[in-house]
């Protein structure tokens, strides 16, 4: 078999996994949102729809006082999806019958025991094909991984099912992991649901696109460059990269795997923070640092959080921000968001200062070696084993003529990294002195674009920047992308290469309704400062369902 | 000039930094231990005795109550430092002028002020010569380093001096710090203070024999395979190997800087629990997460210690403990020295259990794999600038004939370090699970002997193999080698030809008193728990002052 009949096979496997009824008699060619299709759909009841547009915080809520099970929740979760593949291509593993089975024995221990297995009780969690279940494929992407079926859970896997999750999909990924977009050679190119011209983002752009369209309530990506951030921004959700060794990544599959100079995390995309917290507790709660010995003893800091809440009412945040890193301007739409989140909280009483993004140009440079300090071996092993040819774009970080550096070579790498961070600390630490105040977190843009048009993403670094520093980062949706607020700027002057080609992308006209997001940044290990932040900063914009 | 003579005229300038009135003007040659000398020296007041041979707890207590100036403390120091470096040779910095004017200085602000600048007010702490002062050197044991002042501080000094400490000696390690004894081209060899023909242990081997000696009160050393737990235990002092990440590391001096695979780290050498607490609990109080990006924000958690203690109350602790580790049977006197740990704490009402030490070969194999993974080009590099010759032993663990591995083959050994640590995990669960109670922590072997003999360290394995797992250990010092009791084992038959080799070099007569220690060793990140049950153990040995 050549690899395109591997991954014709693959493909042929996932379709065949919906049910018959679940299928799409027409689909839409027109429209280039599907947002409005499930209602429209004839095939979701509207109590269904109901379910999949409630949060995650609610729905353990009625399953844990009986007032819905996890049948039906499983259910109308596992159309949605069955709907968002048939619609953006989205999934490489979709598996309702084994979901439908784990939730009525959850069903049926909630009515023998009257009580919750945990708090993620019968909860549907989608998942990135990166996450190991047992007895399934875990592709990621490579058409040479089509047909290796998995002996054992990742961690994380075990410990939220540990807490009651649903499994039910695993969703696409760019070839590699290593592209912020989400096309590979095993099914093709998944689309953003708010407009098919433009990505969902990546790598974890297959979640992006589920949760987005309300496929999935809580979708778990993981982030080495901005892979969880990026297509929650694009599909406007929240979406969390905690620091390195808060949540665990044992037995994940992965490129490069090994690789640990820079670490990727794992991470939700959601709808809002109450159900971050939700995950990041319950995962907390299971004490995954006996399970996975990169993560620190660290359980729910509940005092960081009541401590910005503290602060919230009474003073405020002091926030720093910036809307440019040096390297690369963001087009007009990112500008009025990082402006619309500065102005909001400053109208709310909170002090926001610039701050000085220190070298992230010398960062994003720093950081695009550690990628490519094998010379791509690794990945263009894994090509060659099927034969596939790379991805569009894939290019940009990794190309086979990139030299793999030696071990004094890489020594170097850790002590500039670590040099960097720690200047960094210290940068944070002069402005808090000239302020007299705590610098809480920094409102950053984290692409220099709205959800971007195909094969345009090209520009890593207000991600990647964040992933070198491995603080962490929450991205919380602002706006959308407005072709009468958001008009070209003539007077635009490239100040490299890289700003020169971003910006000649923006066009306002095909931009028109994109999701535009920022990113609260905070040191490392603040996940539960950073999230309060988040929180306040949505619930300010109006982004933030709080009950 | 040669190399030969920049040691040479180091050598002298360390001397020359005696005060006339300090130098001991017969030094002894027949016997071997000099414990006793400072007391008949003639050169320390009966004050001065009391002082350097009471608690660090106590003197900060006394200082910041105005019963005690630092000046009187800094002065008992630096004498008895003197006397050591003259003794044993273990000074590569000495500096009781600079000293002096810092402890005039801080008696001055109480006197201003009437309070302390810190906890650590007043009181001298000896550093291992890596640590960075601004404006002295940082040999480290290199020749080729001598005369390269430092422009500025290591992390932890800035912190420690931010505490209120005065520092006043830096102390001597073995060329490149990958020896657990202490000799250098520099200066030569450090000697036990108990006994001349024994090791101080390595590389904080002049930590060892200083506060061994009570030149310090507490001294800080580093640890990537032993090198503050061996020179702990052949001093009969505590001594804290925490994880990494727990206390800052940052702008230290360092072979093969930038390697990660392994951390070195930073812990104190003293000579009691309480006293550890002291410096450790002062050294978060500064927040190093702050000032150094690898520090993890986990302020002093006292409720993991008073958790021990109420285990302590009710109950009693649950220890696993090993006495073999698969590879090398430890000499008689720590086979005793186990056995006496174990049976006390039974006695006492704790529950002790053995512990299978899980795949400890292997880990000490991939551990050796990465000390040598740039097949020794950073060393060899150093020596070769001056042109010095390797010290003994040094080719135990690095020699130039190994390889240097390639990227793809470290991302391997990471996998496999991770896997391993995660495995380690699992047995400790597997354990608790079949006990029904929580795992507390795990009595083992440090060395497989006691004080050893010069140029006889051999085996690296009971401590490396705790740096591959980046567990908490904390020595206890427990007894001394006893010729009556510890006789040759006339059975022994060795399981490998290191374990022959070890075991050929015991001789009752020749190790008759030497110091005989235990590591007590916690997960990852667990300082607090494993220090509290080090206490409980000091204390029912009765090698712990409990005020």
């Amino acid at each position: 078999m050549t690899w395109a009949e591997f991954a014709a096979d693959k493909s042929a496997r996932i379709k065949s996994s919906i049910p018959k009824e679940w299928l799409i008699k027409d689909l839409p060619t027109e429209e280039v949102s599907v947002m409005e299709f499930p209602k429209k759909s004839g095939i979701m009841s509207p109590e269904e729809i109901a379910i999949t547009e409630s949060s995650a915080t609610d729905l353990v809520a009625k399953m844990a006082a009986g007032q819905l099970t996890s049948v039906a929740v499983t259910t109308a979760f596992c159309k949605r999806a069955a709907l968002a593949h048939q619609l953006l291509n989205c999934c490489l593993e979709f598996f309702p019958e084994i979901a439908l089975a784990r939730a009525k024995e959850l069903d049926e221990y909630y009515e023998k025991n009257k009580k919750v297995v945990g708090p993620l009780h019968g909860l549907p969690i989608s998942l990135k094909d990166q996450f190991r279940i047992k007895g399934l494929e875990t592709t990621m992407g490579y058409v040479a991984w089509i047909g290796k079926y998995e002996k054992e859970d990742s961690v994380l896997v075990t410990l939220l099912a540990k807490a009651g999750a649903v499994f039910y999909v695993k969703t696409s990924v760019p070839q590699s992991l290593m592209v912020c977009e989400t096309v590979n050679n095993v099914i093709g190119r998944t689309v953003n649901p708010r407009n098919k011209n433009w990505s969902c983002g990546g790598s974890s752009g297959g979640e992006g696109a589920m949760v987005g369209f309300r496929g999935g309530i809580i979708g778990v990506g993981t982030d080495i460059g901005g892979s969880i951030r990026v297509p929650s921004a694009f599909n406007f959700l929240y979406g969390l990269r905690p620091s390195h060794g808060r949540l665990p990544y044992a037995k994940m599959a992965n490129s490069m795997e090994g690789q640990e100079t820079v670490h990727s995390v794992c991470g939700p995309l959601c709808h809002s923070i109450d159900d971050m917290k939700l995950f990041v507790t319950s995962v907390l709660a299971e004490g995954p640092w006996d399970y996975d010995s990169k993560v620190i003893p660290m359980p729910w800091r509940q005092a960081e959080e009541d401590a910005v809440n503290s602060k919230i009412n009474s003073g405020g945040l002091t926030l720093g921000f910036f809307n440019c890193d040096g390297n690369v301007l963001p087009h007009p739409p990112i500008l009025r968001g990082i402006q619309t989140v500065v102005d909001t909280m400053k109208k709310n009483g909170h002090n926001v200062v610039p701050w000085e993004p220190y070298k992230h140009p010398y960062a994003v440079d720093l950081i695009n070696g550690i990628y490519a300090s094998d010379g791509g071996t690794d990945i263009f092993t894994t090509l060659k084993e099927s034969g596939e040819p790379a991805v569009p774009n894939f290019a940009d970080l990794i190309h086979p003529s990139l030299p793999k550096i030696d071990m004094n070579e890489l020594w170097e790498v850790h002590l500039k990294k670590w040099s960097y961070q720690s200047e960094y600390l210290a940068q944070i630490k002069a402005l808090e002195a000239k302020l007299g105040k705590e610098l809480d977190a920094i409102i950053a843009p984290i692409t220099p674009t709205a959800a971007i048009r195909h094969n345009q993403f090209k520009y890593y670094g207000y991600a990647s920047a964040i992933n070198l520093l491995d603080f962490t980062s929450v991205v919380v949706p602002v706006t959308f992308a407005d072709k009468n607020l958001d008009v070209k700027n003539a007077d635009f002057k490239p100040i490299s290469d890289i700003d020169k080609i971003v910006q000649d992308e923006y066009d306002p006209e095909a931009y028109h309704g994109a999701p535009v997001a920022v990113q609260i940044v905070g040191r490392r290990l603040t996940e539960e400062k950073v999230m309060a932040i988040a929180k306040e900063v949505g619930r300010l914009l109006g982004n933030e369902i709080t009950p």
